[in-house]
């Protein structure tokens, strides 16, 4: 079960978005495998992809058709993540583009492929097309909770969130969802997530702030260190509010922006407490670096540290481990010989001694949490990041060399 | 048990280098933990440490006093690094190379003291001050069994080689120990690790060859990426043997740089072979990258990926998690589209496309093996990089949720 994970009971829907699933029994049977999303005309899409150099060929397709129209259906499945499958891999990536294109008579351009699931095997292409109509028939606004658990592989559970802002008196609604619980150390995104709004914000502006958000949601997670081939997040503007981003007091551009990041923020984490064999949920601050990199570089180096996550399932306050995987960083301007480390608001370390109020029972007795807090204090400047990362466990073994990824 | 481990039968010792061990009960009970390794005047000495920026205390010690005086004795400890313990830990380790020099009638600066075991407790210094007696009068030639086993913390078997080469007709000697299991990706050096020879190599010449052996040996293996504290290898020419490193020819010179090479390639791999909870030893090799960085890069991803050496443990020939681990360095220059990928010798890729003969039986096979060769070849230009690690096991979190480093 996920660590912490409160699901949310209302989900909005957002006006100029549809979705609907299908079970077409790509890998998993007796499931929903198969989900296509509609955006209304007019709507402005953002979206940021994984860095891994080995892109699956839905990434690439999807970078492409982007680039030269404006998105009208999204087309993901999971299961399998049509990648590694070389030259076969583009033709069902640009044939279920087609196909979608076909049905809902548009250009296959306005359509983008995502895939997520098992790399290296082939799909069958006709498992999607026999599906699309049923899916077209199928689409409507309410769809977000059928579609997030349609797209999860070994998650265990669907992540869908929603909020409201009040922007001029109008209610606006964000809606997103997001998959994915192992390969995941994302550098862009995480292995898929969409959000949508129904505010107009135009393609630069949406861009900015998904860019902005990523770098403090999706790329400031880690479970095992492992980028996917799959990554992908979309930041969607319908605009059907009427309302638009420009026709906002600087105020309320920060407060729409800010409830965007929340709900990046969300999804984000809830891949971290879905994140496979995880017991615990650890937040890993990193404060006044010498520089941001720095922060993040430290931060990272902890949250990925075996022996750091290895400590954390055994709720041991093993502050040794953290400190050497703080100084397995390589930089010139790291000095370690001033810091102050809590665990859950427990002093530990003091200008890098043991506090002279530390015992041992305190430090485990605190590491009992499920959510655990790591707080390095560097000394060294102004900058600070955080990122979230599970514990390393007999499951997560389990899971990886059960489970073909 | 370590996989596929060849005990040597003979141990040779080396003209020069006496050692002695005993229960000093600095952790352990029942069995040996502290050794005083001597070396006879006139002997040079190189050494490397740890990159780590939270070193322990002995290591800066060990540091300056060999930037100051040429070591006599080294006096080693298991069970507790002396790291982590602020202050307390200089005056530890100056404490306990002052008592060996009073022993000795040495000055304290020609002492180095290293320490290897739990992180962040004080030691006694006692315990150490209290065996000197004992350890004087028990220093023979054929100490290096016994010093290696109480070297050990998490190993599981004492790792100790030797090598003989023929130059000019004499027999020269070469024999190492190491210790090393877990927190093992060496930025320097293993944990510990001594190497003598019998061989006269000054000081420059001697770590001009250790500087070159150790890229390609402890700084080539990660069991679970994380760097210690207080890593640190030595290598030693006692010049017992009357036969000077500049008097061989080239050809000599180079037959006996390369008898260190294999030693030390030897050491650092019983590390591997020995790692926690190994079943597996991995050989990974990066061939025809643009850069030895990129090679190096590449081959480090794929070693200390945790989906990869799950997939190892389950003897699952899962080469897409290969590609995406390789995949996820970032490097402008990095293409994976034309790769071969080989396990074992079968191929599996051929120019980033499935080898039509490869059936995935072929792979599992490949993959039951104990000692497994993954070999990617990039063609992007002439340089290479091998690596070694091992899989990821339920006993690796086994160990480290019960064993506090």
């Amino acid at each position: 079960m996920p660590v912490g994970f409160i699901k949310h009971n209302t989900i909005h829907t957002i006006a100029g978005v549809r979705l609907a699933a299908a079970a077409a029994g790509i890998r998993y049977q007796n499931r929903h495998d198969l989900v296509l999303m509609e955006l209304a005309p007019g709507s402005c899409v953002a979206a940021v992809f994984t860095k891994n150099t080995f892109r699956a060929a839905p990434v690439e397709l999807a970078i492409k058709h982007l680039a030269q129209a404006v998105p009208r259906y999204l087309i993901i499945n999971s299961g399998n993540a049509n990648a590694g499958v070389g030259a076969a891999g583009m033709q069902i990536a640009l044939a279920s583009t087609q196909a979608v294109a076909d049905i809902m008579h548009v250009d296959a351009e306005q359509v983008m492929p995502f895939s997520t699931g098992v790399i290296g095997e082939q799909m069958d292409i006709n498992r999607i097309t026999q599906k699309l109509p049923e899916l077209a028939q199928q689409l409507h606004v309410d769809g977000w909770q059928t579609a997030a658990r349609a797209i999860m592989t070994t998650d265990t559970v669907e992540k869908v969130f929603s909020k409201t802002i009040l922007l001029q008196g109008q209610a606006i609604h964000i809606t997103g969802m997001a998959k994915g619980s192992g390969m995941i150390q994302p550098n862009m995104a995480t292995m898929l997530a969409y959000v949508a709004t129904d505010l107009k914000v135009d393609n630069e502006q949406l861009q900015a702030i998904l860019d902005n958000s990523v770098e403090h949601s999706f790329n400031a997670i880690t479970v095992d260190s492992d980028t996917s081939t799959n990554d992908a997040c979309m930041l969607i503007a319908t605009g059907a509010a009427e309302l638009d981003f420009n026709q906002l007091s600087e105020q309320q551009q920060n407060a729409f922006v800010q409830a965007i990041d929340e709900l990046m923020l969300l999804l984000a984490q809830s891949i971290v407490r879905d994140g496979e064999g995880a017991s615990k949920f650890a937040t890993v601050t990193v404060k006044n670096a010498a520089s941001y990199q720095q922060a993040k570089r430290v931060a990272f180096s902890i949250a990925n540290s075996p022996l750091v996550k290895t400590a954390l399932a055994a709720s041991d306050a093993n502050w040794g481990r953290i400190m050497a995987a703080a100084g397995k960083v390589e930089d010139d301007t790291l000095h370690l010989n001033g810091v102050d480390l809590n665990i859950n608001g427990v002093q530990i370390l003091e200008s890098s001694q043991l506090h002279e109020s530390y015992v041992d029972e305190a430090g485990t007795e605190a590491m009992k949490a499920e959510e655990i807090t790591i707080e390095l204090d560097l000394k060294l400047g102004n900058d600070t990041k955080t990122v979230w990362t599970t514990d390393l466990t007999h499951e997560y073994v389990r899971i990886n060399a059960e489970y073909r990824s």
